[in-house]
């Protein structure tokens, strides 16, 4: 078999994540040392760079830079929110053949994945060699066929952090806390909360995630039965909570809905739905300390906070994505799974399989009354935080006698 | 001079730091090896636990477990937003006297040290020897005297690390980014969002400061002016930013305010005036993607983003205030002096030049336009920093001509 020569082209899709840049290295690193690829392109702002042919010739970047580039949050080659329609993905290829490209790589999700795929089409259509690989990434952890994706650990670290610190905080200062969470559909991230409990009264001891329905009155008797018993109550809530039939709790209070390229109602950058909350349990239970927080853009993008286990697979889904297009002739998106307590392995997954589909917390990491996780989920969880987790103690000196009274 | 013997009490006030309980296991260490302190006691729930009775035997308490405490965040001895007055204060005294303490360290902020104040008068007017003791501690760094308070370098480490993050989304996917930080009278922590910009162009491109009146149309023009530059723009506003007159911002559109025990408006735990700001953007200047996020509870006690010169500062100055009180006889607040670039000393400074005071942005850190800092910020804020900061970078590849236009 002759080998395929020509360029390659990686781009980033979607939302960044905190490891984006380790897969985006791998690429790069990885496709310099095969003399069949002539350059190594990165489309600047995803698919909307190809079709304007905005490329930087990462040919042409040190090695040094790409290391520090892959240590760097978000998307590095910048992003875009633009979904290609069959049009839009006739305009890339034309675009992948006029550069003479030979291997497309797109770091991205379930759309970005289904980009891939159109584009392979148009490829295959034209009788034209083009080998089409997604590299998966998204802090949702919603790509069906992958044990996780990169990103989700490092966000599962920040967010599992940030309540193993509100809740110290909340125990310190006692109310009702409720922080929001980012995951549309998918509660994978909310489910994270659960992971920084060190001690039995430990919150968040309560969890609501976007795979049950979502009822107001439950909640509140949840919130009053956890103040009877603890005196204080810490709240993880996905943004994505819906009434069960799919319509979001965020629409029922929100008057102008700001809708995205892809239809989806905006539900991140504001602190609408926690408010709405606190307000419910303020007025409902007559609690006076009750405080909302929407943790926002920082769970995906924050410097510092990353899973050294997120960080190494970032880079070899990146670095395989490579290896399996060279040297295997494949197209497909790079799928990874869990093969022991913990270990992975990488395969290829055609196109088709991950494509605009969406995988969702299973009922078996779900407890019963569908407000908290099961410890199935801490055995899932767990070993993707990677090292070095911060692990919170308490006095346990004995109390002293009264004198006074 | 005879040795003061007896009991020494030790507490935390007010909300709680990511590096607080370093402060304690300095004065717990330090204080166990002074043969006239015959037991360390920790008041639970601060001064509300001494009027109470509530304390634990920190005599009894192993190092190591203190060494852990040491390094989680938040008041491990839990606090109380209760601020005593006259007829409170003679409470704790009362109490004190009872339980034969001879030493009273009250770690927190400048209500903390009034009350060690007036509980340091009671003793005085009894005849009764009784050192008290105050340990600054506050991430909003409103000490007066203090270069700076310990809390304040990690919460500003957390700060500008979540700024460098959020600028680097908002320059994958373009908008106007809002981030409400907190600081009710003081600017320095919403100032750290400085810290985390590295080129030029970065974020945040616009920060408004409680210490300069805030106007609605100001502030539109500005990012206006900003967007018309980069194409993008992410702002840092502190949640006490007000009218001039000292009236919130956000109070122009909450209808029920919350007030605590101190008569102060709630501003932390709701979205509200990131929700406000964001809105009047979308509205009148016709912009799309408008994102505002309220970092929240999530500045103060966030586990393992912690600055190394404030955990040893805020273990130094737990240490150094039983060393002042027991090597020299004296009441007073430790106070932090910077003596070099980076260097600091600790003073024992009177209570009452501490007490109930507020120290603000000085007008040298705050640029004419009242919408930025000064380069003369970043000399004083990069060193508390700490060691192991993030530093970003970019793709540096040359740019590929275009081939079909």
């Amino acid at each position: 078999m002759a080998k395929l020569e020509g360029k390659a082209v990686v781009a980033q899709g979607g939302g960044p994540t905190a490891v984006i840049n380790q897969s985006l290295a791998g690429v790069v690193i990885e496709a310099r040392k095969f003399t069949q690829v002539s350059r190594v392109y990165g489309a600047v702002n995803g698919v909307a760079g190809i079709v304007k042919e905005e490329f930087m010739d990462l040919t042409q970047e040190t090695t040094h830079n790409l290391e520090q580039l892959a240590r760097t949050p978000s998307s590095a080659l910048l992003s875009t929110r633009e979904k290609p329609d069959a049009e839009y993905c006739a305009r890339i290829f034309k675009v992948l053949k006029a550069h003479d490209v030979r291997y497309f790589f797109y770091i991205g999700g379930n759309d970005s994945a289904d980009t891939a795929r159109i584009v392979n089409q148009n490829a295959e259509a034209a009788g034209y060699d083009l080998r089409c690989v997604h590299i998966p990434k998204t802090i949702d952890n919603d790509l069906v066929i992958n044990d996780h994706t990169p990103g989700y650990p490092s966000a599962a670290r920040f967010v599992s952090l940030a309540f193993m610190g509100v809740n110290l905080d909340n125990r310190a200062l006692p109310g009702v806390y409720i922080a929001v969470v980012m995951g549309r559909h998918a509660g994978f991230l909310t489910a994270a909360s659960s992971l920084g409990r060190a001690y039995d009264d430990d919150g968040p001891h309560l969890i609501y995630l976007p795979e049950r329905p979502f009822s107001l009155e439950r909640f509140l008797g949840d919130v009053d039965r956890v103040m009877g018993q603890h005196g204080r109550c810490v709240v993880a809530v996905s943004e994505g909570i819906n009434d069960g039939a799919g319509e979001p709790i965020m629409t029922q209070l929100t008057k102008e809905i700001e809708r995205d390229a892809h239809g989806n109602v905006q539900l991140s950058g504001t602190g609408a739905l926690g408010d709405l909350l606190a307000n419910e349990v303020r007025q409902q239970l007559k609690i006076k300390r009750v405080r909302a927080d929407t943790f926002g853009y920082l769970q995906r993008s924050f410097a510092g906070v990353v899973s050294d286990v997120d960080q190494n697979e970032a880079r070899e889904v990146g670095e395989k994505a490579v290896q399996f297009a060279l040297w295997r002739d494949v197209d497909g998106s790079v799928t990874i799974h869990r093969t022991g307590n913990y270990s992975v392995d990488y395969q290829m997954t055609p196109l088709a399989e991950i494509a605009a589909k969406t995988k969702h917390m299973p009922d078996e990491f779900i407890n019963e009354a569908g407000n908290d996780v099961t410890p199935a989920f801490y055995g899932y969880g767990r070993p993707l935080l990677g090292s070095g987790m911060h692990l919170p103690t308490r006095v346990r000196a004995p109390r002293v006698g009264k004198l006074l009274g």
